[in-house]
Formats: C-alpha cells, sequence, structure tokens
C-alpha cells in the first residue's frame, strides 16, 4: 500500500501514520518528494488493508498495490485450470482444456416434453451442456418465477437422457441443497455475485460453480466473488461474462468482451460469455458468439427455444435451434482459425 | 402496450400479432400511419406483458405503457404513507410523516461499550433510529463480516437503554428469522436489492423494510422491488438512495439526488437518502445530506463513529459525533426553510 | 409520435392536445385504454418533433416511432454502401466492399525518418490506409499537441511514397480548409462528434470522412452525426466504434463490439473499429481487433509504433510492427473463416 | 509518480525504468516490499507524465501523485477566486462572492419581443444575469440551430434594456470574436467541453467564461480544460455542473450534486448549477435548484420562458416565470438557512 500526504501535510501527521502502519508490522518506506510526500507500506497489505487511512489528518490518498484476490489470481496457477462438470451418468466436460464449452438451453424449464425436444436438438448440434432455468430471477413479482424442484427433475432426466451434464440457476442459501441432488453445476446469476452467503454456501459444495458477473461488478469485483467460492474450499469456479449496464440502450446490456482477455490475464479461471442476456435480441446472439470467441472465451452459455413466441419468459432472445445450429458451425470454425496464444495465454 | 411494425410489414404479420393479442383477451386497435403501423392494446396489459413480441416476425417495437408496479404506485395512495418504526420498549417513529427522520450510528456493531458511546451520542444529537451492522456484505472474504447474532443482541441492547429503534441488515433469507427478535426495522442492502426471495422473506413478516438501491438500478427497478415485498402483505417499505455507480471516481458512487423526488412523485412511498455510502469520504457527507433534504427527502441514515481510525469497517466516511450534532442542526434548520410541496408534493 | 395520456387526464386536455397536432398538419388518432388515453400522430413525425408535449398539461409521455436520422438510414439503402478513398497519387481503397481494411499508423507524427519507418512497415504488413495525428486534442494544455501543417506535409508525403492513403484528425472548422491538401480522408475525433459546425465544415468538402463514436454517445447519436455531414451533400461517412466510457477501469474505454451489428442493421454505412483507444494497453489490442472483425466490422485503425517507449503520444497503446504484422495475419484468417452474412447482413 | 513493478520483474527491468526516470531530472526512490517493487519518482512530476511507463517491460502500474492541473487547484489561490461579469453598460456582477448568482432566460433567443417579455420578467424575480443561445447545438441537423447573430444582438438590447449582464453560447473558433462584440460571458457547452481549440480561443479574450462539464466527463477532466482557458491567460473561469450521463433514463441526465463540493475543494473557481439541462423537465428544476444550492453551489443558471409550448428548443424543461419568481424566493431563504462553510468552505 502506498499512501500520499497532502501538501503542506505536519511532520506529526507523517509520523502518526508511519506509527499506525508500524503498529501493524509492517515498515514505513517514506519519500519525500518536492510536492509530496509519500509512504510505501512494507510488509503483509492484508493486515492494513481495512485501515480507514483516507480518515486520518494529512492523508490525501491510499492507493493499494497488492490485488485482494489470491486463489483467483493467476500468479498463484499459471497455467489455467480445467473445470470439470458431468461424469457418472453424463460424459465429463472439461472446461478451460482448450475446446470450446458450449452450453444451449431455455431460458427456463417450462414442461418436459418440450425441455427434451430442445435439448434433443442442442445436443445434436454440438452443445456440451444442458442449461435451464428452475429458479427465475424476475424483475416483477408478477411474472413467471420457473417450476422450481419439478424443473430441477425435468432438468436432470433431460440431461441423463441426451448426455449433457445440466447446469441451473440456484437464488438463495436454501435451495443449494437442494439442487445439489440434481444439478451438475450450479449457476450463480449476475443479481447474486454479490451475495456472499450464497457465495460460502455453493462454496462448501463440491460441484463446479457457473459465477456471472454482475450487471455494474467490476471485473475485480467479480474475481473477489470467485475469490469467496474458492475460500471455502471449491476451486471449480467458471467465471461468466454477460453484459454490463451502460447509458447505451440499443442493447439490453453492453457486452464487455474486453473483459475475456483481461479475466483470463488477471485469473487461471476459465471464462465463459453469454450472448443471450448481453443482447436481448436473437438477430445479435450470434455476431457476440463469434466476438465473445474471437476474444479468447472457453465457452459460450447460449438461450435456445424451439417456439420462442411461446415462450415464458425471455423469448425475444432465444436462438431457433436451426440458428444454433449454424452458429455452433461457425464458431468452431472461427475458433479453428485462431493462433492459440488467443485462447491460452500461457502458451506463448 | 403499444406495438410498431416495422416499415413494410405485411398484412399477413400484422394479422398474426393481432391475433396474438386478441388470444389473451385484449383488443387491438390498428392506426397506420405514413412510415408505420401501430398497434395499440386495449385491456390488461399484465396479461400479454410477458409476451416475446419483439421476437414476432414484422415486429419492429413494443412500448409498455402501463408502470409494471401497481402497489407501490402513487396512483393508489396519493397522500403519501407513513411507515412506523419501533413502539413498546422504544419510542415509535413514524417516517414519511412530514418530519424528518435521522438514523446514525456505526458502520458495524463492533463491541458493546462502544454502541453504547455512539448510541448515547446520536441520540442526545437528535438521531431518531440506530443503526448497525451485524451481518456485514463485505467485497472481500478477508474482511471483517460482523458480530452476527451477538451484535444484534448489543444492538437491541443499545436501543432499549438510550430509546431508539433499530435498523439492522439482514443478508440471507435464513437471517430473516433470527433478525425478527432483535430488529425494529430490516434493512436490505444495495446488493441485494434483487434478491427476490429475500425481499419476498422480509415481505411476509410485519417489521418494515428500509429497501436501499442497487448500486446499477433504476428507479423503476427499485420500485419493483417494494412491490415484492409489499405483494407479500408488508406495506412497510421505506425507499433509500444510496448512490449509483457511474464513470466518476472522485466519489465512491454518485448520489442520485434526483431520485429523491422522482420516486416521490411515481411513488406514495417515504425516501429516505444515505449520504454515507455516496460519499465514501466523510468531509463530503453533510454537503450531500444537506442536497437530499433540500431535494425533499424524508430522512437521512449516516455512519456515525467515535473513533474513526479504529473502525472495522468503513471510517473513511463515518461522521465524528460532533460534526453529525452540527448536521442535524444544519438540516432542521434548511428543512424549515422550505416549502412544504418541496417535501410533501401532494399539498400543491 | 404516440403520445400518451396521463391517468385522469381531461377532455380538454385531450381536445388541446388533438388540436396542437392538428395544427401543424398531421392527424390525431386517439385510442381509449383501460388505464390510459393515447394518440398516434399520423402523417409527417418530423413537422411535431420539436414540440414540447412534455410540459403540455395532461401529457404523461412522448414516444417517438419514426428513426431521426434518414440519409444515414439502412431503409434508403439497403445494400450497404461503398465508401472510396484516394485515388490519383495513391491507391483506391474501398471500405464497405466486401474485404477488411486495414489503417494503421502512429499516434501523432512526430517526424518525417520515423514516420516513414512505420509507414513503410505497416504497408509491408497489409495495411491500406496510414493513419498520423497532426493536430492532436489533448487532455492537458502541457501535452504534446502535434506538429501541425509539418505533420500534414510529412504524412503526405509518406502515404504517397509508400502508396498509402493518408487519414489524419481535423480539430476545428479552421483547419478543413488546410487539411483538404494533404489528406485523403478526414478524421472527426470522438471528442468532436457532436461539434456540429466541424461536421458541416467536412461535409460541405469532397474528401470522405472517417467519423469516431463518442465516447458517451449512443448509436443513435452517432448515426444523427453522419447525417450533419450527409446532409451538407459528403456521403463518404465511414463510422468507428472506439470505446465507450462506463465503470469499468480495467480497460481505458469498453468497447462495445454489439455496436458493429446493430450499426449495419440500422445503416449502411461501412463501420471500422478502433481497438487501440478502447485497450489503452498494446497487449489487449489484438484481442479486441479479432472480436470486432469476428462481429462484422469493415476494417481496423489501430495504432503502430516502431519504439514505443519514446512515443511523444500514447505509447502505452501502440503494437510493435512485429506484432501488427502477425495480427493483420490473424485477421484475415478470422474473416476468411467467417459466413458472409456476418459482415454484409445484406447477403442474407 | 509511482511506478510499481510486476512481481518476478528482474533486475534489468528496474534499472531500465530507474534509467529513464533519471534521464528526464527526476531521482527513483526504490522500495523493495514483499511482492511488489515500486519506484517513486521525485521531482518534476510534469516531465515523466507523457512517457509511456505501462509499455516498459516489467512495470505493473503506474500512478500519478500530482495532479495534472496547476493554475485552476485551490492550492495556488486558497480563498475561492471571484469571477467579475458586466460592468459598463450593465450591472458588474460578482460570481463566487458568497451571495447566489442567479442567470436565467430561455434556451434559445427567438425573436425580440419575447426575449424582452423573459428578461424583464426575470429581472423583476430576481436574476443577475440574462442567457439565451443564438448558435444552438443540436442533436440533428433538421432542428432550429438558433438565430446566430440577430440573436447575439436580440440579446446584448434586452440585456442593456432590463440591466443583466448576458451570457451566450460560443460552438466554434470563428463565432469567438463576433460573440465578443455582444456578450459579458462566453458559454462553452458540455459537447465542447473537449473542443480543446475553443478553449484557447476564448481562453486568448478577457471576457469570462462559464465553461460546462461534459456529459461524460470527469472533475479532472472538467478541471483539466479550465486550465486551458486559464494557461491562455484568461482567469476568469466559472464551471458549471449540468448532469453526466448513466443508466437511469427517468431523468435526461443524473445531476451530480457531489460535484459541487468535490470541485470547490479541488479549485478555487466558483461552481454553478444548471439543473434544467440535468432534469429536462421542467417540475423536477427547483427540487435539483435547491439541491444545489444546498450542496453549496454559488449559483444557478435556470431556463425560464413565458410560453414554454410555443418554445422552438427545450420547451419541456422552461420554467414559467411564476415558477422562477418563487424558486428564487426558496434559494435564497435557503442560502440564509445554511452555515457559510456549506459554501465558502475556506472560511472554515
Amino acid at each position: 500500500m502506498i499512501i500520499v500526504m497532502k501538501q503542506g501535510a505536519s511532520d506529526d501527521q507523517l509520523a502518526h501514520v508511519v506509527s499506525l502502519i508500524e503498529k501493524h508490522g509492517l515498515k514505513a518506506h517514506v519519500s519525500r518528494g518536492v510536492e509530496r510526500t509519500i509512504i510505501g507500506c512494507i510488509g503483509d497489505e492484508a493486515r492494513i488493508e481495512p485501515l480507514p487511512f483516507q480518515a486520518v489528518s494529512g492523508v490525501e490518498r491510499v492507493m493499494p498495490v497488492v490485488k485482494p484476490y489470491r486463489m483467483a489470481a493467476r500468479e498463484t496457477h499459471p497455467q489455467g485450470s480445467v473445470v470439470k462438470v458431468g461424469g457418472g451418468s453424463v460424459p465429463l466436460v472439461e472446461i478451460g482444456s482448450g475446446s470450446l464449452t458450449v452450453m444451449a438451453g431455455p431460458c427456463a424449464v417450462e414442461n418436459a416434453p418440450l425441455l427434451d425436444e430442445i435439448a434433443s436438438s442442442v445436443k445434436d448440434s454440438g452443445a456440451h451442456l444442458l442449461r435451464g432455468g428452475a429458479f427465475k430471477p424476475r424483475t416483477s413479482p408478477y411474472a413467471f418465477q420457473g417450476l422450481g424442484v419439478d424443473g430441477l427433475k425435468f432438468l436432470r432426466e433431460a440431461g441423463d437422457r441426451f448426455g449433457l451434464p445440466v447446469v441451473s440457476e440456484v437464488r438463495n442459501v436454501r435451495q443449494v441443497e437442494t439442487c445439489l441432488d440434481y444439478v451438475d453445476m450450479f449457476q450463480v446469476g449476475a443479481r447474486n455475485m454479490q451475495n456472499f452467503d450464497l457465495l460460502m454456501e455453493v462454496g462448501r459444495t463440491t460441484k463446479p460453480v457457473l459465477l456471472k458477473r454482475g450487471l455494474a461488478s467490476t471485473v475485480e469485483e467479480l474475481l473477489m466473488s470467485a475469490e469467496y467460492v474458492m475460500s471455502m474450499g471449491n476451486h471449480g469456479v467458471v467465471l461468466c461474462e454477460r453484459g454490463i449496464r451502460t447509458f447505451e440502450k440499443a442493447t439490453r446490456f453492453t457486452l464487455d468482451v474486453s473483459a475475456v482477455p483481461i479475466l483470463k490475464r488477471l485469473s487461471h479461471l476459465p471464462v465463459i460469455v453469454d450472448p443471450s442476456h448481453a443482447a436481448g435480441q436473437a438477430w445479435l446472439v450470434p455476431f457476440l458468439a463469434l466476438a465473445a470467441v474471437a476474444a479468447g472465451a472457453d465457452g459460450i452459455i447460449v438461450e435456445v427455444h424451439s417456439r420462442p413466441e411461446d415462450a415464458l419468459c425471455d423469448g425475444d432472445q432465444a436462438l431457433l435451434p436451426d440458428t444454433f445450429r449454424s452458429l455452433v458451425h461457425d464458431l468452431n470454425s472461427l475458433r479453428s482459425s485462431l493462433p492459440p496464444a488467443s485462447y491460452a495465454p500461457w502458451l506463448s
């Protein structure tokens, strides 16, 4: 940590700051510049991180030097980690291993026959995981909230029938235990990215977690949330960029495609992209999916529905099965045209 | 709802949209303009709200006309509602009744003697409620997470001792029952504004709820979250503006002072402001508090600490007791200089 | 235009709004719904667009139906327009014709030998245009402001010597005439996107214009600025996405990759991307360039410098010549893997 | 400036950075921490500010310590500067002297009789300056662009007739000389805040400048733009907060009320607020004006129109003369209730 003193700060003020630093077992390295005096804190920054230096008299600014996340940082695992999903009744899928992972399915599980129809189709088109919401977070209390446990059952059955590990959103701490029996991977949604109790609860399980970036969260905050999960012992975290909130209203959210290479540089965790929620409009989804893979994403998660007009949730953004089939083909073609350093930077 | 057809949409496409509207029991009112045909949907908009018209062929745009919240809307309660907090062992405080409500206390409850010291001081300065976190949502898993139930006990005792109803944050659905025994008012934090299960859980209790605006939530989304609480039967909701996330980094968040009059116009619920979290720096807090009251806020919630340098949480933004005392005086003086229409728009 | 009346608006208020509409030669089509009355305005919306209906008593909301830009709209030119740059002493380059256009060069023209070195290198690597700033807009008055006319001369000479049309930024109305003698294409920078006098001034010339999106401008505003140029007679406008300002600080700006397909759908004008300014860091530039091309961009403009450490401007984000060479190869490889509908949507 | 080296940076990399610093005449103060080595640069930071240290091998991050503006900084003028406007044919108004300055008038000058009517009314209500646009920056080329020089003449005549100094927007460098004959104060609009040539051009005159904050500009960038004007010799700069662009759409822009105290702390220049453009709706303007004054603004600039329905520009947000009259009364009443430290922080 570096502390910048105000112009004209007194020697007493400086001495007080130094004493605070030393009281916590760090050394203070003072540099007197022409306009400002700065203090470098040498030692374990975590011990003084919570101190309110801003509130200390004479201090102008505090600048942390060390990253606040550790287990999620690439330094601790330079080669990039591979997250394994499924196994047993369904194939084992390895996310981050070098090939592209495709997760697809309806926004919400609506009924068993429809889910089977979609699952069969996406499997056939090359999807590796089946997605589908049973507990839907909806802005309005009057909107369809999902089928709950019935939805989970249908999802499990469809996954087993068509050989697809399943991923579904868990919305609160109480649902974690229930979901554990049905899903191969937990999804923590954007609106829960800083629901710290939920992060700790899934962190206590052994199933992998798909962690979506909050719609106004920085990449650093996303990594801190991954750290929450990992700090409880669960290292199977996959990060997901799904669009951030900006002033632009032509899209539902603004896909922050830069977050893909930035996250891969800062962290060893796999990074996937959800182009459906960012776009909010089906025609736009393939463009964003292609951009995501070009930027080095390890996979995508995309909404597919065979009758979008009748969908109970987010029909506007669901791809038709035929469009999805073409998209998977185009993504694989694009991926094979890329130099490896684009998606596996540790190779270069 | 108004549906705008694409330029050159066919008669078949138009007929299909009309049939979708009529299938759900509404009437379609078609206006053929020079460049576009538009369709007005007459009837209960809620029945067609979830339909993915955007995905229907020939449709350019869909524009909702009716507000998606109802119980929270001013139309249902033109005079402004008053939320009552406390009673029994502590005084009854009425928020939204015309006088200014001041909530104050430390960011986190740290220990009983310190809390008593702060509680005694803020009571003496004119505060009406005591705030203090027992379950702290922290960005880092390595930061102080609060004292938990012990914190709630200390808070309850301090409230009773000094005659202050207490408000504390509840972070997940499991904590609601626990907190019920100790607090006079639940706080739902900004990061949980769209934790819909938590909203429903506090909505099933009879204790009032302080609902903070999410840091990237629109005022409409805040009102939808209030609607969640109210839809479960609990109408005691107080809205709280606490700063939104923008590109500006000179403050921790950007206080959206316009949200105060906007919320009061759209809703009958009381509106308070948290200047401490918006500012992130103690010196700035009084300016924002004055601005909030000038804009018509029904109250403020502010962090006070007698030894900010030693605070375990957010010491940078805590006011010293003396500054708080002056601030309360200045706020009351300002409030009495305002015309009533500024804080009670239904009077004009 | 659609006008939504307030719930409970009186018949007199409705009649007044109708009379305002009819006074301007349009017809008013009134639909009385269950909760609201709405008025569709039939006729030339442009005639009533400036009217302050929001200020008229009884009006709740005003919703425009027709897009405010015309010449820039795809409807007026469904096949996508091709913008020609150069010819004469340098090759003629066609932007938007189906192949990828690459513009490259230093941030600022610093001196003739260095510029020649860079120009020679980027030409050799496959660039089609040479970029270089002579009039630099700098946040600080104390920063290097460019070589002015000398810079333009060096740029012209380098372009002629190496067979590259040249593009350079024009910063104010007075410079347009000066630049006209030296450049093949004007650049209007992000900070000048709504410098309407400058737009009109370049609109009066016959040289094509590279129009960068303002850092907080919507895609609609970008198209309105293109309309300014076109309304003066100059239809040679190329749109450029270069990152928008958001809360995220891990990148200098947030590249809005969705803007590429959105702009191509709304407009027939070619769309290119500047990954250098969005990234602000050289290592990130190739990832963003690949994403841009995958999303369907007609070209990219990128900063290249042979000695970034000595650059007088933005050395942090300049690619080394070798990195640029690989990038051009990778971009072409990626482009050839894409289905044509990705970059020429009118074909599908 | 502080330079943070990457974990594992080599001694050679460190030595190279040190040599770069010393080459420019500064001293390098190296602190080897547990995880990172940091280098404090001692000397004139401006000499190394443009160096692309980010691009230098081994460097992780660069943190400037000194503020990039100087003449605009409060350190250079602790007491707060007073900007004088008018004199001669109209009264001399002192902005920043302790009393509240009110600027009012129509968005655009439309014709002489209407302007006189408005000028007479606002003077009578307590306004100190008359505002009115002659050169209007409009998003659409098809919108009313102002009366040009005729507008300036009408404005000058109205100002002289009613004893009000006049302020009007100058949109490009060529208009500066023209405006000089008519206005008492230049306005540089939000969209031109980084039109650096315009800033320098008004900086070469001796008339004061009202500098509006760009809609996505940080307070630091606003101060850098003030620095541009001041660096040319003109120290008569008044800063104006007018709302920033955020995700919230309930208001046209989000008034950043915190910017008032922040700017006054960082700079000695007077700060006023434009509530009209931030609100975009007349009913909201008084609330924002009150908030601005409560936060310590030295004045406000507000749009007033006697027949908003007929206004050629921004009628939605214009106050009626009677509302303006009440507002001025309420603002003065509020101001007199404030402790002086709220608007004159150097007193405390």
